[in-house]
C-alpha cells in the first residue's frame, strides 16, 4: 500500500499548490491587477481550477484510494485522510463535466450582471441569472443527495454533518431571542435617546491605518506572514504556508476598519494555525467555513466589541484622534444597536437575524415556494418583520450580498454557526481562564491565541466541527450561550438587566 | 487535420496561461510576498512549470504536430506556428526529465548561495554551486548540439538563429571601436574636469515618481492595462493580455528610477503590441531576447538619453527639483561617461563591454579555458584592460548579476545585440520621419510607438528577429551603426568631433 499512499499523497500536495496559486490569482484580481487584466485573469483560473478538477476525479487517484480503503493497515491518521479524500473524491466524480462547465459559466457571466444590477438599482438585470443558479443547484443536489431536505447538499459542501433539520430549531431559537432581546432593547430609554457622536468625527485615515497594524501585530498576525491590502470587500485568503493574507476597506464608520481587520486577523490566525504537518493533505484544512467563522467573530465580536479590549485601546484611540468622550460613551457606541440594512455592517445583535432572513429565503428558493422574481418584495417584507425598516432599493436589500451570484446556497448559515460557537468559545475560555480579561485589558493577546490554536487550529480537519466544539466545550453549537452572552451585555449597556 | 490543429492550439493556449499564472506568482514573489511565504512558492513555481513541461513533452502534442506537418494543406500562418511549436517541442522532448529536475533543483539551491555570497562577499561560497551550472550547462548543450561551437545551443534558446561565430566578429570590431571612442573621450579636456554636480542634489521621492508615472503615461504605457510597483532589479513582466507590469527602483542616482522605467517601458510596450490574434499561440511572443532588448535599449538610450527628449523633460525637472544648472550641463550628467563596475549602471558606451567581457568568459567556461575558480581573478584582469578600474570586491565583480546563478548561459549578448539593434532602428525612423525630433521635444511619443508597432511588435514571431530587423533597416545586426552614433554624440558632449 506503500505506492498507493504516495499516490495519495502527491495527489493532494498538487490540489493544495495548484489551489493556492489561484489563491494568488484571485488575491491579485481584487487587490492590484490592471482593470484589462480581467479577461486572461478568468482564462487562467478557469484552467487552474480545470486541472485541479481533472486531478480530483481521475480514476488513478480513485482507483488508490479504493484499494487503501479496503485494506487492513489503514490506521489512524492515514485512515482519516483516505476517508475523508474518497468522500471528496466520490462527490466530485458523480457531478457530470458538462455540469461543471456549464456551473462554471453561468456564474461568471452572473457576477458581472449582479454588479451592473447593483449600479443600476434595477433587481430585473440580475434575476435570470438568479434563475438559472437556482435551477442549476437544485440540479447539483441530485448528484450527490443526502438524507432529508434537499438543502442538506448544499449545506453540506460548507459545513460537513450539518442538516437544515438540526438548523432550523436553533435557528427558530435565536430568532425568537433575539426578537425579544431587540424589543427590550427598543423599549429602553437609553436606546430612544440614543445617537452616534464621537464616530461621527474625522478620523485621520493613516493614524487609523496605525491602528490596523498595531491590532494584527498584537494579534500575533505579524509581517513576516501576512499582509493587510485594501479591497472594497475585506476578506482571508491563504497563498501559502506561510503566507496567509487579509484585506481591509476604510469606509465612513471608523470601526469598519479596525473591526473587520481584527475579524480577518481571527481568520488569518487560525490557517496559520492549522497542523503544520498536514499542510499538504486534507487534515491541515479547516472541516467546515462555521468553525473558520468561530475564529474570526471570536475575535471581532468576543474580544473586540468588548470592553476589556477598550480599556487597553480606547485611551490611545482618544489621545491620537482628539476625542472627547469618556469610556462609556465609546464602549456604547462600539456596540450601538441599530437596525442596519447592511449585513457587514450590523451590531451583533441584528446580525444572525441578516442570516436568517437568508436562510429562510433560501430555503424557499430551493423548496420552490419562493420564486426569484418575487426576491425583492420578500426580502422587503421580512426585513420589516425582522427589523422594522425596508430597504430603499435593493442593493441594499436583496442585492448587497456576492454569495448567490457566485453559486453559494447554503453558505449563509456558517456565519450565523460561527458567531454562535465563538460565544461558547469565549464562555469557556473565561472559564478555563477567570483572569484573562486582564490580560486583554493590557492588550496582551498571546494567550487567548495559544488557546484557539491549542483547543482549535491544531485539530485541522481531524474532527467534524461540532465535535471540537464538543471537546473543547462539552457540547456542540448552542445558541443559548450567545444569547445569554447578548442578553446580559446589552442589558447593562441599555440599562435594563 | 481539423482535430491536431484544435488540439495543437488548445496545448498552447494552456502553455500561455500556465505561463501567465506563473509570471504572476514571481512578480509576486519579487513585490508584495510575506517572507514566510517563500518555501510554498517554490513549490508552487516548480508545479506549474512541471505541469507545463509535461504539456510540452506530451506524446498526444508530438504526434499531432507530426500528422499536421506531413500534411500538404498545411500553408501560410498555420504552417509557421507548427513548425515553430515542433521545433521547441523536439528540443523539449531531447532533454531528460531526471535532468530538468537536477538542473532545477541545482538553480534552487544557487540562487540562496548567490546571494549569500554577496551578502558575505566571499566568491567562493557561490563557486561549488556555479561550477555545478557550468557541468550541467555543458550536459543540457549535447541533448540539443547545434553546429559549430557548443555554445551555439545556449545562445539559440534566447537568440534563435545566432551563433557565436557570426557574434565572435561583431563583438571584436565592436569592442575595437568602443576602446578606440573611450580613448578619445579620457584624453578630452571636458572629461578631464568632469564631474557630476546636477545630479548629487537631493531629488524629492514623490516628485520623482510623478515623473515615473508621467513619462509611462506619455509613451502609451496607461495604468488600465499595467501598474508600476518597486522592487531590487527592475524586471517587466507580462501577466496577462492586457495586463504587463514593470517595476522600478530609486537609487542614489535620480537617473536610475526614471531611466529604468523608460527601458521596462519599452519591454511593456512591446509585449503590449504583440499580435492579439496570435494571444495564445508561439507567433504571438517576441522571436528573440535580443529584439525585446531592442525596445527598451530604444527608449532608453535613443530617446531618453537624448538631446529632443531633454528639451521637453529638463524645464519640468530643474522646476520641480529645484535645479540651478543649465540645459547642457544637464544633458552632460544624463551621459556621463565613466567606468562604472556595475552593468546595469553603465553609461551607452561602456555598457557594450560590460556585456563583451561576459561574452568571453561564457565561452571560456564552456570551452573549459576558463575554471570557475578563477573567476575573480580572470573577471578582475578583464575590467582592468577594459575599464581601467577594478572592482574593489567580488559583488561590484563577478558576483554582480543573477543570470548564471539562473543557469543562463547565452543570455548576456542578447543584451548587446538589443542595444546594436535599438540604433539601428533610430536611425531608420529619423530617415523615415525627419521631423520626429520636433515631437519628441514636445514629449510626444505616440507616433513613435506606433512605428515601433507596426515594424516589429505587430510581425510577434512570424520573423526571426535579424529578419525582422531586415525588413525595417535594410540589414541585419551591424555594430557600425551604433559605434556611428556614439561617436557622433559624445564626440559633440566631450568636444573632439
Amino acid at each position: 500500500m506503500k505506492k498507493e499512499m504516495k499516490l495519495v499523497e502527491d495527489y493532494q500536495k498538487d490540489l493544495t499548490l495548484i489551489g493556492q496559486a489561484n489563491a494568488l490569482l484571485s488575491w491579485d484580481e481584487e487587490t492590484y491587477m490592471p482593470e484589462k487584466g480581467v479577461e486572461s485573469r478568468s482564462e487562467q483560473t478557469a484552467l487552474l481550477s480545470g486541472i485541479a478538477h481533472d486531478k480530483v476525479i481521475s480514476n488513478e487517484l480513485f482507483n488508490a484510494l479504493r484499494k487503501l480503503r479496503i485494506s487492513k493497515d489503514l490506521k489512524g491518521k492515514e485512515k482519516l485522510m483516505v476517508d475523508k479524500l474518497y468522500k471528496d473524491v466520490v462527490k466530485a466524480r458523480k457531478v457530470p463535466k458538462e455540469f461543471v462547465k456549464e456551473f462554471s459559466k453561468t456564474v461568471a457571466l452572473a457576477g458581472p450582471k449582479w454588479r451592473e444590477a447593483r449600479r443600476k438599482k434595477d433587481f430585473k438585470i440580475f434575476a435570470p441569472h438568479l434563475q438559472k443558479i437556482v435551477e442549476l443547484s437544485k440540479k447539483q443536489i441530485g448528484y450527490n443527495r443526502l438524507p432529508g431536505h434537499p438543502y442538506n447538499s448544499l449545506l453540506d459542501d460548507y459545513e460537513e454533518g450539518m442538516t437544515a433539520e438540526k438548523l432550523k430549531p436553533v435557528f427558530a431559537d435565536l430568532k425568537k431571542e433575539l426578537v425579544s432581546l431587540l424589543k427590550k432593547i427598543e423599549g429602553s430609554e437609553k436606546y430612544k435617546k440614543q445617537k452616534l457622536v464621537l464616530m461621527k468625527k474625522e478620523f485621520d485615515g493613516k493614524i487609523l491605518e496605525g491602528f490596523v497594524y498595531d491590532v494584527c501585530e498584537r494579534m500575533g498576525l505579524k509581517k513576516e506572514f501576512s499582509r493587510v491590502d485594501l479591497t472594497e470587500h475585506p476578506f482571508t485568503t491563504k497563498i501559502g504556508v506561510g503566507d496567509v493574507r487579509i484585506t481591509t476597506n476604510y469606509r465612513e464608520n471608523p470601526m469598519f476598519a479596525f473591526l473587520s481587520t481584527v475579524h480577518e486577523a481571527g481568520h488569518a490566525l487560525y490557517e496559520l494555525g492549522l497542523p503544520k504537518k498536514d499542510e499538504y493533505n486534507v487534515l491541515g484544512d479547516a472541516p467546515s467555513l462555521g468553525i473558520h467563522e468561530s475564529q474570526s467573530r471570536f475575535w471581532e465580536n468576543m474580544i473586540a466589541r468588548g470592553k476589556p479590549f477598550w480599556k487597553y485601546y480606547y485611551p490611545r484611540f482618544k489621545k491620537n484622534f482628539k476625542l472627547s468622550g469618556d469610556f462609556d460613551e465609546w464602549y456604547k457606541e462600539v456596540n450601538f444597536v441599530h437596525p442596519d440594512k447592511i449585513r457587514v455592517e450590523a451590531d451583533e445583535v441584528h446580525y444572525c437575524l441578516h442570516i436568517i432572513l437568508r436562510f429562510e429565503i433560501e430555503l424557499g428558493l430551493i423548496e420552490g415556494s419562493i420564486k426569484v422574481k418575487d426576491l425583492p418584495k420578500i426580502w422587503n417584507s421580512k426585513m420589516k418583520e425582522l427589523f422594522g425598516v425596508v430597504p430603499k432599493d435593493d442593493v441594499e436589500g436583496c442585492l448587497q450580498d456576492v454569495h448567490w451570484s457566485m453559486g453559494s446556497f447554503g453558505y449563509f448559515p456558517t456565519y450565523a454557526i460561527g458567531t454562535i460557537y465563538s460565544a461558547q468559545l469565549y464562555s469557556q475560555l473565561i472559564k478555563e481562564h477567570p483572569h484573562i480579561e486582564e490580560q486583554i485589558g493590557k492588550g496582551k493577546f498571546d494567550k487567548i491565541r495559544e488557546w484557539l490554536n491549542e483547543n482549535v487550529h491544531k485539530h485541522g480537519s481531524y474532527y467534524l466541527a461540532d465535535d471540537i466544539i464538543k471537546k473543547v466545550c462539552g457540547e456542540g453549537l448552542n445558541p443559548k450561550v450567545y444569547v445569554d452572552y447578548l442578553n446580559e451585555k446589552y442589558g447593562k449597556i441599555y440599562g435594563f438587566d
